[in-house]
């Protein structure tokens, strides 16, 4: 079959492998549309993250280099394991691309995103989205009914959305502030409108606003370097502050920024990676107003209701595709693409056909 | 009547000044027992913190330097104002020592702890309990029924404890961490003892650890100086980490070291003040394992529940007074000690007579 395999530091070939085989327990999947991750630009343009090497198979998939790609995306049931109940040829699902050592801690308390050892399928081995077909373990299948295979390639990052805005315990009525509107933070502020979240969008493109607004997830957008966010959030909150901000941007100048607009007592969800460590005055910006910043990973037990919030309209994830290519032009019009037009562009869904 | 008032770094004075008048709506209070806090030792040896200097008023109490010291104090009522309804002449009382807007958004939100323009009693104004008298309003004075003067006077300092335990949503079954056994560390201890909560105390002092073990507030203690802290809570957790962390010592070390002892998921409370910004990596300390860092300060309406807590037994204050001085030798036999002596002195009680 053909697949998109990685090799290392901007080095993707399409090429023909085996396909896989089911096995009990397992569902044989033919991918429909892959979303291009900021974790897939780090891989193609930086190399390996760290897991596996060519000479350090993953613990867990106990494979090295080359890789299949693509860990965000939706496709259609192919065919059903022994044992595999609740699915049907036919369906159309969702894959929660992870590999974990049930037997770690975290695990153990259900909480799988923290999984010491844990792998993405699509990035440490086990197949990918990029491919013709691939063979999952049924945990990680999750059907998605009538809704539409290429928004559904956008489940996977509303899912870490979700976790974020959860584990912020966001609740109805409350005003967030979203620092930055790539693809996590316009998410992020989908699913704090879906939830009764009030929106502030902070983020210096123009057409990044723009989209915000379009979308329906910013009530306000805020450019930082022109408007002073801290006025137009005590403006729009009797000079309180928000309850809820959100790092979308990872860079350290937004995460002092955010925490300045909190009120009394509010939370800054850092979503975004940090590839610096932040110079944070604890007792200044947390001890003073009895402040918290959380930080969140991945997913875990967020995929049937990230689901559910796409399937239900209260999330539309159609605006958010902005670019459809087929696997061959991956490269130019996926991985150059996504940097050299970064503020038009949100999710690129790669086919395989 | 004589009072201890500061007059500016390294200069506090015994002194005869007017007696405080009753005005409706208020309690004059003889205290009895004032702990000496932290924050005395900075003003002392530091000198003003801010508010109020000789020529800036503290905009609540519109008082200049000096001003009477004593924010730790019990006291006995003396006269009520009226309007004054629920205590009587010769009750037993602790003064939470606050001054604050009404008005400000933290206040109206009931987060008084953050007022904009805050003020403690016995530090920016509003007398103080190293007096002979003091007038308070009602709303600050809370009764303790037979709870004994002497450790009344730790109130205040433990609804400082509680309010953190209780930011942090620490619940019984739980283990922490507590980082540091000074007089918060160990009150935290205490706290979190009370909840049902397990605790481990780092420390390096082998009195202080002598100490939170003989008050009864450390289930385990450990020399992080010469025992691997993290290989300790791990074999006391099946692996997992603690649920929790309190940082009670106020330098970047420990800082990182609890988050490095924290479950999937767990949450850092710092408690201590920070003089110095720390360089935090969001990613590894605080993302990578969906972890939290808190901040809290001072207490909004905890002082009922603290007071239950020493009255009920629960918490036992008593192993916590460790001297007992007259405020003539306030600064020999106080400030001066409690630095030179100070891993084994926890609270200092000073009286007027």
């Amino acid at each position: 079959m053909k697949a998109a395999r990685f090799y290392g530091k901007e080095d993707i070939r399409i090429e023909e492998i085996a396909e896989p085989e089911l096995r009990p327990g397992t569902v044989k999947i033919a991918p429909a549309f892959n979303g291009i991750c900021g974790s897939d630009l780090h891989l193609f343009h930086n190399g390996p993250l760290g897991l596996p090497t060519a000479d350090a198979p993953h613990p867990l998939s106990g494979e090295t280099l080359p890789v299949v790609l693509g860990h965000e995306f939706s496709g259609v049931v192919e065919a059903i394991g022994e044992g595999v109940e609740g699915l049907a040829v036919g369906d159309s699902v969702v894959v929660e691309p992870l590999m974990v050592d049930d037997t770690c801690p975290a695990c153990k308390a259900g909480k799988y995103n923290l999984c010491a050892q844990m792998g993405f399928i699509g990035i440490a081995g086990g197949g990918g989205g990029l491919s013709e077909h691939i063979v999952v373990e049924q945990r990680w299948v999750h059907p998605i009914g009538d809704l539409p295979l290429d928004q559904a390639a956008l489940i996977e990052p509303l899912a870490v959305s979700l976790h974020a805005v959860k584990h912020a315990g966001a609740v109805a009525g409350q005003t967030a502030v979203v620092g930055g509107a790539g693809p996590i933070g316009l998410l992020v502020a989908a699913v704090l409108k879906a939830k009764g979240v009030r929106t502030i969008v902070s983020e210096v493109s123009d057409a990044r606003r723009a989209k915000a607004v379009s979308a329906g997830v910013a009530d306000i957008v805020v450019d930082p370097s022109t408007e002073d966010l801290e006025a137009v959030v005590a403006a729009h909150t009797g000079g309180a502050g928000a309850d809820l901000a959100f790092d979308a941007a990872g860079v350290a100048p937004v995460v002092h920024q955010l925490l300045k607009v909190l009120a009394a007592g509010g939370r800054l969800e850092v979503v975004a990676i940090h590839t610096k460590p932040i110079d944070l005055n604890l007792t200044g910006e947390l001890i003073m107003g009895d402040r918290v910043i959380g930080g969140s990973i991945g997913y875990a037990n967020d995929h049937v209701e990230a689901i559910a919030l796409a399937r239900s309209g209260k999330v539309n994830l159609a605006p958010f595709i902005t670019s459809r290519i087929l696997v061959d032009d991956i490269i130019e019009q996926g991985y150059h693409r996504l940097i050299a037009n970064k503020d038009n562009e949100v999710k690129i869904l790669v086919s395989m056909r």
